[in-house]
């Protein structure tokens, strides 16, 4: 499954509904809401509030699905092409700005 | 109510638990989690996903009032005295930095 | 300085501009993005990502007003009374829904 | 470029440091810095707080990059497998939980 492919399979789901795709304030709004539950999540199973046995099980992977199924929402309403913007990061992380940000090994 | 009070009413009320204050990571990520219910209530109250008439009430004050108590939390367990801050901050709004980043009327 | 004065000081000064207030979704971005400095701070100072010597001075009290200073914009905007909303929290945390969420001592 | 590579190049990328990843709470802090940036980028954009011109050019794109790739690096950390989860939330938005959740055409 490539960016490409994520891209076309959210955009074939959103076209089903009516508006396709919420402002971009809202589908924002969206994704702190999801940042939001995977901060919770993080917190019942790293943090001091632990979980109760009863709902024990993560649900991390889920929660970081539907954060990225918020950015693509958010891409897609903007015409943004996430692979090429995902490669010129990269690039730049390799090459750029963020070469000798961090302590290297 | 002042600042200074609720920052001791909030110390008061941490008191009786153990450890009386997580983390700054954790209140962080308990704040992310307080951000992301005030974004849900937004997006219900005035975007395209409505609340359905049964949980229509508004709970927005409560929404920033927890966001208001863990930002308290926050500054009681780094020892901040956000009066102090309070009025930094409002001193540099009306005379510094940000005295003519918007427009006036 | 009550949450009442805090809340006409922020009246006062907002009414300088025009619109006085943004709309709800602004102002949560605005939020998002005064959570987002205090993140930067919160690994700056306590993670792995340390800030150069420079740059070492905390300003976590300054993210922290500029977060309660957003909030306040929130509630004076839709005429929500943050001590009446405060005053509800604790006592629900007292009494309520969250008496026995944590740990006592 | 699809999601598996994705993971092992931002695993190969983070390979060259020391720890190779952060905690999840110092990961989910860089993620909550992220969306902030996206935030400010979207009031900008579309929001009252217009940027000058000089600085007009949307990072709309290499923000969501961002958050990409601090959602890879939570689920490397993790040894979350993202197609998978993905496929498990295409699935359970067609069939399960979230199919009647907003208006079809």
């Amino acid at each position: 499954m490539t960016l490409k492919n994520i891209q076309e399979d959210v955009d074939k789901w959103t076209g089903q509904f009516k508006p396709q795709y919420w402002t971009p304030h809202e589908i924002l709004a969206r994704l702190t809401e999801e940042n939001g539950e995977l901060a919770r999540e993080v917190n019942h199973l790293f943090g001091t509030k632990k979980k109760k046995s009863s709902e024990q099980e993560s649900s991390m992977g889920q929660e970081l699905s539907d954060i990225i199924f918020t950015v693509v929402c958010m891409a897609n309403s903007q015409g943004i092409d996430l692979q090429k913007e995902w490669e010129q990061m990269m690039n730049e992380k390799q090459y750029g700005r963020d070469k000798n940000r961090f302590d290297k090994k």
